[in-house]
């Protein structure tokens, strides 16, 4: 079903429901644009993975959100399915909101619309959404609105100038015509904010409770529009109507976030394929800004959403190896569409769902929903694998829970996964090098230096730096010995490049340690969520060991331009069908 | 007539022949955003105001481009026009294109999606561009990829390593089957860069001027497609098409640019409409970034575009104060169209022109055509002011030169335009304060405190910092007396402040004072213009003196803000219906 702001508080309403009874939810997200900033290296640490996404990719928009609400009945022993394709956009609704300023990458904007995105209904209609803490201004500032309205003459006199004075006398002249004329109201127009307080004073004092009088924007310039007061009921009523207005729009203001609100606070399981972006897009506009530590970062994601399974982890895992050829999401439906896979029966709400026939590739609400199926069909072969075999795997089961709060991260080598829960994997990095050399260098250059010591994989860092990974790990010491002492390059190991950045290796936090139990804050105090107790859970290494082998897919393109040295023109890749 | 990057080399070469015999040209640009860093204060200098327009403007894109051409027909006395909407958008061609990231400004996308503007076909459709500077790292590279190509062995060999070695060997096996085999080419698939090179290599040692070879990019990974030669005359005359096919991309990349650069060459008088914010984006976009130099900006545009006409500053003037009561474009059409104005008739081209009753305000296209039309109006009555009369006022009419080459300044209090050709107006501004004072501080604080000087005007810079404007001259003495010196606030004379910034009050150019017929060269060599001699021309007000009074019209909106001290939330404005 498509949502937009034409049809969002109808749909709220019904979600709030059909989230209640949720078995699990699956989301999707499309963006703007992907990255900006320098490219992750295929061996940072997960820390250093963060900060460049934080600073990279934030200032892109999450523009569509999917949602797929998946329940399970007992009774028939099938699941109901409703899926939402959103449209986000921070329309500002009035002249006070923010009118925010985004980023977009040309090859996303040309890829999505390629795929039938509709811009025009994004820009038009799209679902505006603010932060707590742009609530809490908004609600400030409409308060201190209500109050001046409320002023009575005795607080300080605005002094009226000169300059001003004759402008003032001229409209008090106009009004005082007004009052005996029958006239039904005075349009005074064209008044800037300072003449219109003058204005509400001198009306106050010269005609007390006989005026009532609106500022009204038209044609970018603000009109006062003045009317006789009514009976002191008929004032009452019409300023409690003007304040339950005044709250319409706040709540159509915070609009999206609301729901992000319901799905955090509902605790349900929520499924997606390559999530890691599109959570911190969700952190970042729905709740505040991204925390700049990385284990604040991870603990933030984990108390706002507890229950968290990327798809992708368990397609990686040891026991989806050999059936699941490829992780592409729509290679992975085909995959899972046939046997050794079996999906459970899956019903259509009527007008609210799609087909997996349906072909909407990079629609959010459909990647949503193709992930839902996905994830029903790959825990289903979890079951097939024990011994009595359980026949349907719903979101509760323990069989989960090894898959559980681990993002993955598609750009290092050695790296598969963020743990939300505890530790990152920490795989041995001793054949690595950080190397400096002069800017003309290429991938030749330093794969000549290093031919005598078998394969390298170089992962550039800019024009003057990169990782070197040693194939055969036996020459390290080798490799230090004959290159470790020039003046045209500079080879270090990878344990003291990373201390000399003055980071611990793996926590790339420099401030400190949260202990896991700590409640986080974000910074600038933008955000202060409620945060759960963070338990640690042993990591049960079902991974595929990174191999000397480089991967293929996609790298290749990479590879390319590392070897003639460019910046990598990306095409878009992060979204859920890589 | 709607250009896209369907139609664009048919117009093109169309548009080649109607600018050559063109009367006048007159345009038009949308936008993606109009500002993002602060706002110009009232009393910036030009440099200061060009300086916040090249910082917090540029990052956004022109997406569209309106250009209306406007041909007089001596024998029969009348004008033929044809108005193009132009869709640009610079979607990379190719991988090896730069992937541009740009901003959005939400009002201003929301804004003109309301209008009609077709994201959907910017996206998909819009043309693409290159300055001359990414014309030639194109060429540069494509030359290098030719040159490889042809590279004959005897050059440095590349090494190939242990690990590389086994993947070699089985291609080497595969290409000597596919000789001796029936087939008509091989396919290697998922080849990265190094491993493309060393097949090449290996191709050139083993099997010379036998093997075609030609790598291929399909769903982000690279194949090599190997076939046998032809005969030496076959070869070369596929390489003969391969080069033609390169040029033809390349020349499909500079897009839009080769209309740009047309329009540049062809010297034609350019009218617009508030055209300041659309030239600089047509120079940074098409010609190369905007210099750091504001006199180095003047002679730069002034080199591309020799007579340029903004409508606005004759709207502004003296002879037209009276019967152009706004400038706005809607209204303004609307005016020219009675008397005393007289538009000569203008007849259309089949399928190329817009009609005035078109309402397509805010289409760039459409804006470009009513400003030539308000154009051709109000050059007419300064014909109709002159003894003997001259009914119709032509684009090369002396009339003219009081406001050639002058571009509006809409923010600026009491500089009206830039002159492109000489000194900018050199206002007073004795009555001028610069004053910094404590972050609470609203209108009201300032206001109290000279309110025994008579009524100031306001200029925020940001939250703690302002330009005061006296309305009472004689009082400036006075001030500096009463509150010249304070530990909450400090209160300068502008002349003095401006000179604390280290810049010379008009020029703003800190680096060296250009003489007027000193030839300009931008900013990091990226672009490398030929020019004129800058004639200076001197400045012979025709100008509306700013009074004591404020502008209204805008004004109050921007007002609202700065009297409560927020950041102002601008709607749309800067194009040219304001």
């Amino acid at each position: 079903m498509e949502v937009t702001s034409l049809n969002f508080q109808e749909v709220l309403a019904e979600l709030n429901e059909a989230i209640e009874n949720a078995t699990f939810l699956s989301i999707d997200g499309e963006f703007t644009g992907l990255n900006s900033g320098p490219d992750a290296g295929a061996f940072d640490t997960p820390a250093q993975y963060y900060a460049k996404l934080r600073s990279g990719s934030m200032d892109f928009l999450l523009v569509q959100f999917g949602l797929s609400v998946f329940t399970f009945n007992t009774e028939t022993q099938k699941y109901s399915q409703r899926s939402y394709n959103i449209y986000i956009f921070p329309r500002p609704l009035n002249r006070s909101a923010t009118d925010c300023r985004f980023m977009c990458q040309t090859s996303c904007m040309s890829f999505l619309a390629s795929q039938g995105f509709d811009f025009n209904k994004l820009f038009k209609f799209g679902i505006p959404y603010l932060t707590a803490n742009e609530e809490e201004r908004l609600v400030k500032r409409l308060e201190e609105k209500q109050k001046m309205r409320e002023e009575t003459v005795g607080g300080e006199l605005l002094h009226i100038s000169d300059v001003d004075r004759p402008q003032i006398e001229e409209i008090c002249r106009k009004i005082d015509e007004f009052i005996t004329s029958e006239e039904e109201e005075l349009v005074i127009d064209k008044c800037n904010a300072f003449i219109r307080r003058l204005i509400y004073q001198e009306a106050k004092l010269r005609w007390p409770n006989k005026l009532r009088i609106e500022s009204k924007l038209e044609n970018f310039a603000c009109s006062l529009v003045i009317q006789r007061s009514g009976t002191k009921e008929e004032e009452e009523q019409k300023d409690v109507e003007k304040r339950e207005k005044e709250r319409t729009e706040i709540q159509q203001a915070v609009g999206l976030s609301m729901l992000m609100r319901k799905i955090s606070d509902s605790g349900k399981l929520i499924v997606g394929h390559n999530m890691l972006l599109d959570l911190c897009h969700i952190v970042h506009q729905f709740f505040g800004h991204l925390p700049e530590s990385y284990l604040e970062f991870k603990s933030l994601v984990h108390s706002l959403f507890p229950r968290l399974l990327d798809t992708k982890i368990i397609c990686h895992s040891q026991q989806f190896k050999e059936n699941v050829p490829s992780s592409n999401l729509s290679v992975l439906l085909e995959t899972v569409s046939k046997s050794p896979f079996k999906i459970t029966e899956v019903e259509s709400v009527e007008g609210r769902s799609y087909s997996t026939l349906a072909d909407k590739c990079h629609e959010a609400g459909y990647d949503a929903y193709i992930t839902g199926i996905c994830f029903i069909a790959l825990s289903n072969y979890l079951g097939s694998l024990q011994n009595p075999e359980v026949p349907i795997v719903l979101s509760d089961s323990p069989l989960l829970n090894p898959f559980l709060n681990r993002l993955l991260i598609a750009r290092l080598k050695d790296i598969p996964y963020i743990n939300l829960v505890g530790e990152d994997p920490n795989p041995n990095r001793d054949h690595i090098f950080h190397m400096t050399f002069p800017k003309e260098w290429k991938f030749n250059d330093i794969n000549q230096l290093f031919s005598p010591f078998g394969g390298i994989q170089v992962s550039w860092l800019n024009d003057t730096s990169a990782y070197i990974g040693l194939h055969r790990r036996d020459q390290v010491n080798a490799v230090m010995k004959a290159l470790g002492k020039t003046n045209t390059y500079k080879i270090q190991k990878y344990a003291d490049y990373q201390a000399s950045l003055g980071m611990a290796v793996h926590s790339g936090d420099r401030k400190r340690k949260l202990s896991s139990s700590e409640a986080v804050s974000t910074k600038k105090g933008e955000n202060s969520v409620p945060t759960n107790g963070v338990k640690s859970t042993k990591d049960d290494d079902g991974w595929e060991v990174a191999t000397g082998k480089r991967r293929r897919k996609r790298k290749d393109h990479i590879d390319v331009d590392a070897a003639q040295k460019t910046k990598p023109a990306l095409f878009p890749q992060a979204d859920s069908w890589e």
